[in-house]
Parts: structure tokens; sequence; C-alpha cells
């Protein structure tokens, strides 16, 4: 055995072209859609001590946490959508960061089911609960990388692209964090308060992009 | 932190032309299939007291929802399509209503458990059917949305699309919520002939397509 | 309410042309993709009274049930795309013996579920195997169904297609349904030996196609 | 029944153009993406005997094999793209390793699921282990098979492929066969070094094709 043999496809040794984005946003669009349809695993049919419907309702803590679930990550996914859109090219580098950010959304079930499980516990909900809102707050790290990447020297976006809206870009991807991080806070002081900030937020997300608050964006 | 960051991704943001539907339709299509299969997961091989082949004609709730809701999904996917192909733009608007749409997909396989699991039980057989041919009623809400958006004023549809078409398509989908409403008021009525009249609504939006009926559907 | 409000999307009805078979065909890629992954569910960490590695050992029927699937549902999705690839034009009809087929695909985790489970149990052993390898010669039904109705009267095949191609492909599709009813039948005589034919019959479709078979074939 | 009928879809029976590797690779992709994600389904809600978060603390082999599988898979998927950009033909035969190889994928989950069961468990670790790292071992086996048999006589790659581009790519596959084994060995001696060198060959081939390595593969 000898290290002449070298390392597995780099990239020297194809003789085709770099690979633009498709196939990369083709396998990260099966895994989102895999990932979303996971939640409803969650939802199985309760026991009936106390009547069906009884046993439905008690499960609230779980509907919560699916339409949270499911509306971020729909809109994460529209996110994701709209920054391969303005990348025209791809690396290795954007390949890994982009693998990192998937186990991130696949692993989004598991504290989706923490959330829905222990809402119900007086001594556990705050964990659940943190537990639940600091992933989407570290989430947004990778998501952010896979921009910054891209457009750092304008590495993958189209050459013609205008650098104010580059930088406008990125700007507007500086509020999450700060806000998810907040949140995440929020849940040490109030669990009731946390939730509906973290309600609110997902609807801010579904609904800024809208052009009907174009002006507003604008004139701030 | 300053808002001045605004949101994420605003349309006007964006250099690259408003994307086509075919994404959201590759998207929406995942998810489809993933939750049509996610169908099987409740056919689990039943204990064998008195033998596997009575535990296994034990389970005909299983297969009956199995059927039902497998039929009827894949005719909603049918009927997606079938408006996906009408439309040749999309917006923001549309893609929420579409993962409006979506989660109330993703979650079929929730009442389908419920009615397998509680159709032979006489308390709460009547709970199970009637939340879940309500959950059909409720998702005809969503669909005639998607529909509706993209139909009024044209928005999203071909220029030259003929109004009168699109009119009809329109008054079509008006039957739907009536009949499921209607079903879903039988449920409290009676059990089995909810479920028969429910079959025959399967069978009936599986059938109606075929260029047999063309003539009675212009006859009427 | 008035029937005057029709069924929804009757082909009449939609301006844009018949759709070909491209969506058909990914959507049913989808389902089989996720069948074929969902057979892993199936093995699951055994308990370790004995030790981890006899637990292991003693899940050798699970290994066999998923290779057996696997394989199968692996030669069955070539063989769904070496018939779509014929098939040129799409319509309704064909849609719904596609969605039969395809939920005969999404059941099957469930049979391989039960011979995994069953097969070393000396009283359930035979039903298990009988179930198992009769729900292969059912679903042999709609696949014949969506040939046939394709290629009668060349339907929906490419309109310069030789005949005599056609009744080829047709004759050769007709020793499936007899080959698994005969090997049915032998679940009834012997367990080994109808799950031996079995895996022949799993090997024969799998190197049947290969080029060194092809005189063989024609000398016939 | 006669044999005359022959086999289904031997591919001198069919008109249509020899497919290429499109819908292999969609078929693939989709497989790669639902296994991947299918790993989020060993993480489940801890008990909470001594508090949610002891009981999340405590489920860290979960999260190791969770983080371990989700970047091999992810690795082997771009590495099977990669090989896939080179082949520009497909076989019935290169089917069948194909699918050979989708069938070890789908698998991972399950040594995944034993590994994160039962590193915590003095007596079966190391059974555990071997299993988990010999698993990866055993499919470096189908991953080799499909280069090579693509790769010799350039049966299956672009007819004007350099020879010595080839010759390097399948020399640097000898390399995974002899460090995976060396590392099953490992699993005799010290369970925890394994794991570590697994890590270690996990970043290894994760970092790899990075441009910064293009002179030390060069230099060797």
């Amino acid at each position: 055995m000898s290290l002449q043999e070298g390392p597995p496809a780099a990239p020297d040794a194809t003789t085709s072209e770099s690979p633009g984005t498709e196939r990369l946003l083709a396998f990260s669009d099966g895994v989102f859609a895999i990932a979303i349809t996971l939640l409803v695993l969650d939802l199985r049919p309760p026991e009936s001590k106390h009547g069906l419907l009884t046993g439905l309702l008690d499960l609230w803590p779980h509907y919560l946490s699916y339409v949270f679930s499911f509306v971020i990550i729909g809109i994460i996914w529209a996110q994701h959508h709209f920054i391969f859109r303005q990348i025209h090219r791809s690396d290795h580098v954007f390949l890994l960061i982009n693998l990192l950010f998937l186990m991130w959304i696949v692993f989004l079930p598991f504290p989706t089911s923490i959330l829905a499980e222990y809402l119900n516990y007086p001594h556990d909900q705050q964990t659940a609960t943190s537990v639940y809102i600091g992933t989407f707050f570290v989430g947004v790290i990778p998501f952010n990388l896979l921009w910054r990447y891209a457009a750092s020297d304008n590495r993958l976006l189209a050459h013609d692209m205008d650098p104010r809206v580059v930088s406008k870009i990125t700007r507007s991807y500086n509020l999450g964090p700060v806000l998810y991080l907040v949140d995440f806070a929020l849940t040490f002081i109030s669990v009731p308060a946390s939730l509906i900030v973290f309600g609110l937020l997902a609807l801010f997300y579904a609904v800024a992009p809208l052009p009907i608050f174009d002006r507003i964006w604008k004139g701030v």
C-alpha cells in the first residue's frame, strides 16, 4: 500500500467539466422533501382511555410542533432555493458546507419530537423548548456559511451580479442569528413567550418576501 | 442590530428571473411520493395468538384505510399536476399556499392511522371516521385556494388561456367541498354509510376524467 | 349544488397538450426509491440476551427477506423503465393502472415484514411464505395490464414500432404470472423449496436480459 | 407454458436507444437521499427519569453514529456522482452492480442503529463497532466494481478519455479497501482507537478532493 494511490476523485483527476449546481440542488431537494415528510411520523393515534377525541385533543403539543417545524423547513427550503438561483458554479468546499447544512435539516425532526413529547411536562418543558429553538439558532450558521462562501469575491455567483445586491443579501442574513439567539435566551425566562416569538418569527420570514413589504424594507 | 438589514430574500433583492414552477412542482412531487409511501408503515405484522392468518384478516381496517388514502392521494396528485400544467408562473403567495397544501398532504397518514386503528372499536369508530373524512374536507380548502389564486385575473396562467375554460375549471372545483362536507355530516349518522359514500367519491374522482364521461359532463 | 359543475379536470377542459410520461415516471421513480429504502426499517438492533452477535445471527430471516425484496423491487423498477421507454404518450386510464401498480409496490414492505417475522415460527411460516409469494403473483397483474393497455392497438407506443417486437414483448410477459403461480402453489407443499425457487426466479429475471443469453432466447 | 415466451425485456427486443445513465442516477440519488434521511429515525426523545437534559446527553452514541454515517453517506454520494460523470453509457450488468451497491447503501442505517444502541454496553460494544466498520469495508467492493466494470476496456466511459487519467482514478480507489480493512481489524484491539481512525478516514475522504491538497497528491 502506498500513498501514491492518492485520494479518490481529486478534481484534477477528472476529465469532465466542473459540474453545475443542478445535481447538488436535486439531492438537497430530495433530503428536504423527506425530512419535512418524516415530521408526520410523530403523529401517532393516541390511547383512548378517556375516548379517542380526548386523546386527540391531548396531542396538541404534537400539532403545534408539527406546524412550526413544517412551516420553518418549508421557508428554509424556499431560502435555500433563492441562494442556489444566485449561484452558477459549485466546488468541493461548497458541497461540504451544503452537506453540513443538510445534516442539520435531517436532524430537525428530532428536536421537533422532543418539543412534542415534553411540552406538557412542567419539569422538562423548558429544556425541550431550549433544545428546539437552540437547534434553529445553530442551523443559521451553516446556512449563512453557504451564502457567504458563495458570495465572497463573487466566488460562485453570476459574473455580472451587482455587488450592491450581493451585499444587501448578505446584510439581510445577519438578522436571523441575532433574532434566534434572543429567542433562545427567552426560553430560559418564559417558555410560552419564547414559543409565541418563535411563531412570529416564522410568520415574519414567511411573509417578509411579499411585494407588499417592499417599500418598508426600502424605507428603513 | 438594525432593521435596515431587512428580511432575507425579498424578491426585489434578487437579480435572477422569477422562477417558473418547475422546482416547486418537483419538491411537491417528492412530498407526494413520500407521503403516499409512508402509508405502508401502518401495516405491521400482527400478533399471531390465533394464528397468523387470523391476525392478518383482523387487520382489514388497515387495508381499507390504506387503499382509501392511497387512491385519494394518487388522485389529488394527478389533480395537482393538472393545475400546475395550466400555471406558467409562480410568486411568493402561491408558494405559501402550496406549502399550506403540502402540510395537509403530509398530515394525511395520521388520520389514516386513526381510522385503521379505531374502525373496529364501537366506542371510537365514529370519532375516527369523522376525523378521517373531516380531514379530507379541510384539505379541499388549500387545494381550491391554489387554483383560485392562480386563476383570478389570469394571475399565473398562460396569457392566451380561454376565460371560459378557466371559469369551467373553477366551477368544477366547487363540487368537492360540498360533497365532502355532506359526507362528513353523514359520519354522525352512519359510519358504514359515510365510508361507502367516501369510497364512491374516490371512485367518482378517479373515473370522472375518463373520455367516456365527456358527453355526460357536456350534457349537464 | 348542481351537477352542472361537473367533475374536476376533465381532459376536455384543459388547454395544454396531453402530457407525456415524464412526470408520471418521475413520480413512480420516487415511489420506487422510497419503497425500496423503507425495507431497511425492518432491520432493528436485536435484544442481546445471549450477546449481540447471537442476536444478529438470529435475524437471518430478516436479511433473507431484505435481500429478496430489494432485488425483486430493483428488477421490477428496471422492467417498469423498460416499458416506459417504449411508451410515448399517456392517458388517464394508463395513469390509473400505474397508480394501481404503485399501490402494490408500496405494499411490498408489508409482506416482507411478515416473512421476516414469521419464517422462524413453525406454525406460521407456511402462511407467511404463501402471503409473501402470493403478493408477488398478484403484482404481476397490474404490471401486465400496464403493458397490454399501452401496447394494444399501438395505443401509447411509438407510431413506427415494429408489431413483431411488440408481440414478442407481450409474449415474454406471459411467463411471469405462471411461474409465480406455480411457486405460490409450492408454498403449500414445501416452504424451503418455494423460497429456493423464488430466489432462482429473482436470479433468472436479474440475468435474463444479459446479452450472453440472447442466443438462447432466440433459439427457443 | 413454453420457454418460447422468453425472458422479459431482453435488450434485443427493444426498439428504443440504449438509455443513458440519467434515470439510473436519478433513482440512485433518490435512494441516497432517503437512506441518509432515515438516519434521523434513530434519534428518539429519551425517557426523562433523571431529567430530559441528562437523557439527551446519554444519547451521545446516537449523535456520534448519526454524524459518522451522515458524513460518510454524503461523501459516498459525491464519489458516486463523480463516477457517473465519467460514464456516458449504461448496460444491464452495470445496472445490476449499481443495484447491489444501492442494496448496501440502504442497509447502512441498520449498522448505524446497532452502533448507536450498543456503544455504551461494555459486553457488546466491540461487536457493534466491528459490524459497523466491517459494513463499510464490505461496501467498498460494489463501489469498486462499479468503477472497474465501467472503466475496463473503456467500456462505458467517454471515448476520448485519457487512459492515464482512468488508471489514476482506478489506482486511487485501491486505497479504500485496505484502509477500512485495517480499521476493521483494529476494532478487535481497541474500540475507541478504531472509531477515532474511522473519523479520521471520513475527514480524509471529505477534504482530500480539496484543491489545496493537489500538490501533495501530485508529489507522491
